[in-house]
């Protein structure tokens, strides 16, 4: 599960990641709002309705859920399960509320939160885009400094100066998660492993 | 800390994993046994006196330390203590019991359990070297099979399949746990990270 705020340049590490190992899948989430030009169903997001939204809640089909600005954002477990038992790391793109609850149903999940170098070169990338208005732009750095109280919340915290090496990093955790004890000693007692 | 029974490749692997990062530094053990022919002092072991070596426990000298076969053995703390400070890595080749000894002075101590891909392959392996008696390699085998029952205790365990792809995951977990939060929060506290 990987976090960060707006500016933080997760988007540019996540293709980076992606080159960096074949046994990735991303998990495209569902949501209730329209799709924009160019966006495809069940590749960008799962576009759903409302009504089958609440369908999939009732159903308990997600491994979180959330609304933001009246529409609906979620990750369903179907999905997430199928590319695990693959033999495939899944990685989410999730907000710090969104990785609570998937810690809650996934206890083995791994949470990392992105990091820009400082909230100066934050404000630069933000104000380097060209595209906000002052209002947006103070706005999210606002949101960025409230989420960064949250990074001690998680696992690791990447600090992206350089997206190859953040994105060498996150390799590296994952790397690193799958030599953890109780996950190896898990696969040993499956029969991964003869010892 | 490394630890890994007779058989588990320790050696090749420390040399690869020294080869793919030049910012660990290994620590040297001090001992009261003789040197062997073309052992150095200082390289190979801090060759000691048996007061000598009284002496320094009573100074709370050691990281830990054992006695083995009538000699002592023990990690000095001040090298390792000088190589962090100058920002390396120390990579302890250590017991099972060292590595506990290390953990109360050095909670922030990273342990990794090194062993073969399974018990034939660790018989194979030590059969294999064509030096050892029939009832030395038993006695091996034994005190293999009551080391692996400590594996568990470990924070990682890296299978020796291959001693370069050893060596890469040993280098993962290294990068993996400059990213945990707790780390990388004290860095930024420190004043490292302007965030």
């Amino acid at each position: 599960m990987l976090s960060g705020p707006s500016g933080s340049g997760k988007s540019t590490v996540i293709s980076a990641l992606m080159r960096r190992r074949g046994d990735i899948r991303f998990s495209v989430s569902a949501t209730t709002r329209a799709p924009r030009p160019g966006e495809v169903d069940g590749v960008n997001y799962f576009f759903r309705t409302h009504e089958e939204f609440a369908r999939m809640i009732e159903a308990d089909a997600f491994l979180e859920h959330a609304e933001y600005v009246g529409n609906c954002y979620g990750t369903p477990a179907a999905p997430v399960e199928e590319s695990l038992n693959a033999g495939y790391h899944v990685l989410l793109d999730i907000e710090v509320q969104g990785a609570e609850q998937v810690l809650q149903r996934r206890p083995d999940a791994v949470s990392v939160f992105l990091c820009p170098p400082s909230m100066a070169e934050l404000e630069r990338r933000l104000r380097g885009r060209g595209t906000d208005a002052e209002e947006k732009i103070l706005g999210r750095l606002a949101t960025a400094r409230r989420e960064y109280g949250r990074a001690k919340d998680y696992a690791y915290i990447v600090v992206n100066d350089d997206a190859d090496t953040a994105a060498a990093e996150l390799d590296a955790i994952i790397t690193a998660e799958l030599c953890r004890s109780e996950k190896r000693m898990k696969a040993i007692m499956e029969g991964d492993r003869p010892i």
